[in-house]
């Protein structure tokens, strides 16, 4: 393949002027779109349609990996929740405080616990339950910080692609326009879904806190937010059976919104920032010192691909270290030393990989 | 210059033979390079010692955009201090609990409000004192997660070149391997670090409330881990006035302290995984399909750009849609539509500019 590159390069080279025979032309036709419009098939229409779909496949792929699926957060948390009742419910008479049903408790008191709202409603009141509350909380903390915030996100993302079906469910966009669209407001849809989320657990917990608690709305507001931020003065919390019950759900689910919500926030901040650095990358001008560090292959010349990682490298997004490390990978595939990757190289590497 | 490159492509490819003829034999040298061995000048150490000091002035510049410099930070704090401190003071009526000194009171009420540790020593015991502490308690988990966060992470990349130079005292470290030194174990530097800067503050904390507020050890340690995880339960807590004052600082410090640890250790799992991908993606072996997905320029032939920016898409860092863009403005530069860019593209393009 690169020596029939090399010949319809040579014909080009050879024939600058237009020619009337056909082979000759055709073959200049496949050069010159190499070498004047790289960019021809690289449209976003165009490419969108099917590089976008294999990167999704691919990203959900990946997406499995890095996520823990969610089986493994309700495992983790089941597991946590039941060491935390066995413990609290063998020690529940050094607990002091407002105590109703000694499982319900125990449970009560490990949720409040974990996610750091601590009411002091309930209180360890001796030394051993003091320090298995310091154990409880530090690994609730880092349960909650490490493990469910991602199960979260997870689970928001993939509410997005139906949010994002249903809010352009008259305009009848196809699976590539949903994915541009998931893809530059992925961050904002979050932000919006997450505050519709805890603005009805607020609601809801308002509700239930003046309905069953038959708290004012006032104080029952106060409640909530005093629960939601996880402060947790405790001069207000839930004391009747059924707002137990009630609290272990919400206040589980609501530290967790508000905490991932701000997480979204900062996100969106970092990413505004990105964009506008990539505006500015994208509209300096390029100097010949630029020109010169852009040149990978030392050709004096820079193609479109050494333009590319340039800028990306100047936009942060990726490293001289990653890009050291890739060309050291491509030279030990490049085994015939042409300076470019043929089937032929791939052949003779992997034969070669295979007698080592 | 392209057109000089051309040339000497051209007296490459018709003279595949050794020649005798020095300056033939010198442009051949200088073809074969480009083709042969676009590498050469990538090795890992020689780039380095260039590239990434460019880089790190660089990703200093943009460090100094991001991060929010620490004055703005002390400015936030302050004006929000300032402003919690005077509203809490005209309702200090309205707070119930036990209290010391007026001033003295608001400020650390606002502190143990903000970081959302919420003991209950102090509670709003009016309906505009309640609503006054849920506005403040959100403004003030925004505050920490968005600000003080961010100058935390600050501080600690600041402080991170001074810890490596001080490990590696005896080593004397140029530069460049300070660098170095620093990409690859930044992430676990962190981690170190604001883990010791925890242990000496919870040391700290258990011994002042040893002290001065005559607690016994479990219970002091037990009020420090129920403090720096904003638990707060609120049975042990500061109650003294030298007690208070200290809090001040300490809960803030730690609170913060405590949070971004989780944060970079969070950050650490995330560049693991994100390791092993990068090996996972480096081991894969390549195929022809992937020759013509990498293939940016369509000449049948895949460049070491064109490889490195194939396999940081397959690696995550890049997206397709950030490639598109760049691919566009490489596009608008090429004046003369070559398929590379060179110094006279560049002027052609920037007086182009200046005559729209």
């Amino acid at each position: 393949m690169a020596s029939d590159s090399e010949k319809s390069l040579l014909a080009g080279l050879l024939n600058p002027t237009p020619q009337t025979d056909q082979k000759v032309v055709s073959k200049r036709r496949t050069f010159r779109r190499c070498k004047s419009a790289p960019l021809a098939e690289f449209l976003p229409g165009e490419i969108n349609s099917t590089n976008e779909v294999q990167s999704l496949k691919r990203a959900e792929s990946f997406f499995d990996n890095i996520h823990p699926s969610f089986r493994k957060v309700a495992i983790y948390l089941i597991f946590y929740l039941a060491i935390g009742t066995i413990c609290f419910y063998f020690v529940k008479d050094q607990i002091k405080g407002e105590k109703k049903d000694g499982v319900l408790d125990s449970v009560y008191f490990c949720i409040v616990t974990m996610t750091t709202v601590g009411y002091g409603d309930l209180v360890p009141n001796s030394t051993p339950t003091k320090l298995l509350a310091c154990a409880f909380v530090f690994s609730g903390m880092a349960l909650i910080g490490l493990t469910l915030s991602k199960g979260a996100d997870y689970l928001v993302e993939k509410q997005e692609v139906l949010l994002i079906k249903a809010l352009h469910l008259t305009q009848k966009l196809g699976p590539t326009e949903i994915l541009k669209e998931m893809e530059t407001n992925k961050v904002r849809y979050k932000c919006f879904m997450m505050m519709a989320f805890l603005v009805v657990l607020i609601i809801v917990g308002t509700v239930f806190l003046v309905t069953i608690e038959k708290l004012d709305v006032v104080d029952a507001f106060y409640c909530v937010c005093s629960t939601i931020t996880t402060l947790g003065y405790g001069d207000k919390s839930f004391s009747t059976e059924a707002g137990r019950i009630f609290a272990i759900f919400w206040i589980l689910t609501s530290t967790i919104c508000l905490a991932q919500f701000l997480c979204y926030v900062a996100e969106l901040n970092t990413e505004n920032r990105q964009k506008s650095l990539v505006k500015f990358v994208l509209t300096r001008k390029m100097t010949n010192v630029d020109l010169e560090a852009a040149d990978i292959d030392n050709d004096r010349n820079v193609g479109a691909a050494e333009f590319v990682i340039y800028k990306l490298k100047e936009m942060g997004k990726i490293t001289q270290e990653d890009v050291s490390l890739l060309l050291q990978e491509f030279e030990n595939l490049d085994v015939d030393q042409s300076g470019t990757l043929s089937t032929c190289d791939l052949m003779l590497a992997q034969s070669a990989q295979g007698r080592r």
